[in-house]
């Protein structure tokens, strides 16, 4: 019973990580947008999706922690872990590039995350994850609606607004595949009704690109060597360079009760 | 007639610039800690009162422009301006420096502009920024209780963090007559009943900063070289180098229509 029990929460604490991470990384990076973007609206708009993904991080964070057990808390989850440790999918690690590669990047997870989070509230038998993802579904229907909108209207733009998009698509492609991987612990969270298999959501996900793309003039690039390895801690150079830059104030004061 | 609605309208548009600009430079310093901040919750907190001063900035701007009457729109005026031609106060554009030097800058500044929004909002005959005002006047209240909070909490909590916020104080405390000084062209601007005199709530600014040290064991430094110029354009050189970061893209890729 004990150990039942103990594997259990190692599962869902773990599949909670996953979520956890996902939205703090993609979340990191579209603050390191602030200031940059095209336009104030659009500086607006990518902080805002930013800030979404935090506040979604926190929760899940705190959450996982309770189910952990072991006192930690966010702020320890979420600054205080090696790199192996993150679970994070490859996609959100990747760099911003130009504005139409964040769009796509955005585009890829927003068009995943809706229906998931969805069936997440739908299903769960977590109340807390459930009312999560309650709030969740609604700011990336948003996420994707806006990112949509960019894609399409830079897909079927300027010759160089379409040349710079389709060079992100053909990118960014690849990485889209581990969306919807399910690890042996996320299965025994599948399992235990904590999360719905990612893949029940991968029919909807291709309809929503498939209709993006079509309305862009972009074309789906045929991929080759699927990326993945980020649920195993195995990330992409850049994730170093994130993570030194996004745990520099909880390294240098630690604790930072000062 | 013709020439008096041309000095009423420069003396507005300049009025406004100054509203604008103050927002704008303030929140792309907030901006700044996005990732950085010591907690994820403080990340968020900073993160939001930003996005409510680009906000601010973004309305002021357009409203600006249209009062100016040449086809400047928000981006044009936030973005495409040289430095000399920038007319926020000194304080705003001061580096983040630590935590405790960001929520002394945030407390002055919010400190005046709460009852100076007010104030706008009760008086102003232009309609446009009346309702700017009442927005913004409700924005700077969270933004003014947060902050207090912080100094307090720092001021009256170690050793350490004493002495940072001690130091912090010591160090803004002379940006901050400039908050109050009318230029020739504001003053017409009061004249004209578009804006209050920002000296009628100074009375309210002295009695919040007095509150807030009483309670955080500072001291008000005494003030022997007071600091301003920035309305005249005439910055300090940390400016140059936010403007380059913010100017980049703007620059980069001009009219950003890609």
């Amino acid at each position: 019973m004990g150990a039942v029990a103990a594997t259990f929460e190692m599962a869902g604490f773990r599949a909670l990580l996953e979520l956890a991470d996902d939205a703090l990384i993609l979340g990191h990076r579209l603050s390191e947008w602030c200031g940059h973007a095209p336009t104030l609206e659009e500086d607006l708009a990518l902080a805002n999706m930013g800030l979404d993904l935090l506040g979604q991080a926190r929760a899940l964070y705190a959450h996982a922690g309770e189910i952990e057990g072991k006192g930690r808390g966010e702020d320890d989850l979420a600054f205080l872990r090696r790199e192996r440790d993150y679970v994070n999918c490859l996609l959100v690690e990747r760099p911003n590039g130009d504005f139409a590669a964040t769009m796509a990047r955005q585009l890829y997870f927003a068009a995943f995350m809706h229906p998931f989070w969805r069936a997440i509230a739908a299903s769960s038998n977590d109340a807390t994850l459930a009312g999560i993802a309650a709030k969740a579904e609604k700011e990336m229907a948003y996420h994707l609606r806006h990112c949509g909108e960019w894609v399409i209207r830079l897909g079927d733009g300027t010759a160089e607004s379409a040349r710079r998009m389709q060079a992100a698509v053909d990118e960014l492609h690849r990485y889209t595949g581990e969306l919807f991987e399910a690890s042996p612990v996320r299965e025994k969270a599948v399992a235990d009704g904590l999360l719905p298999d990612p893949g029940t959501v991968r029919a909807e996900w291709e309809r929503t690109i498939a209709m993006v793309f079509s309305q862009a003039g972009l074309t789906a690039p045929e991929v080759r060597v699927p990326q993945s390895g980020g649920r195993e801690g195995l990330h992409g150079e850049d994730m170093g360079h994130l993570l030194a830059e996004m745990q520099f104030m909880q390294r240098a004061y630690p604790g930072l009760t000062w």
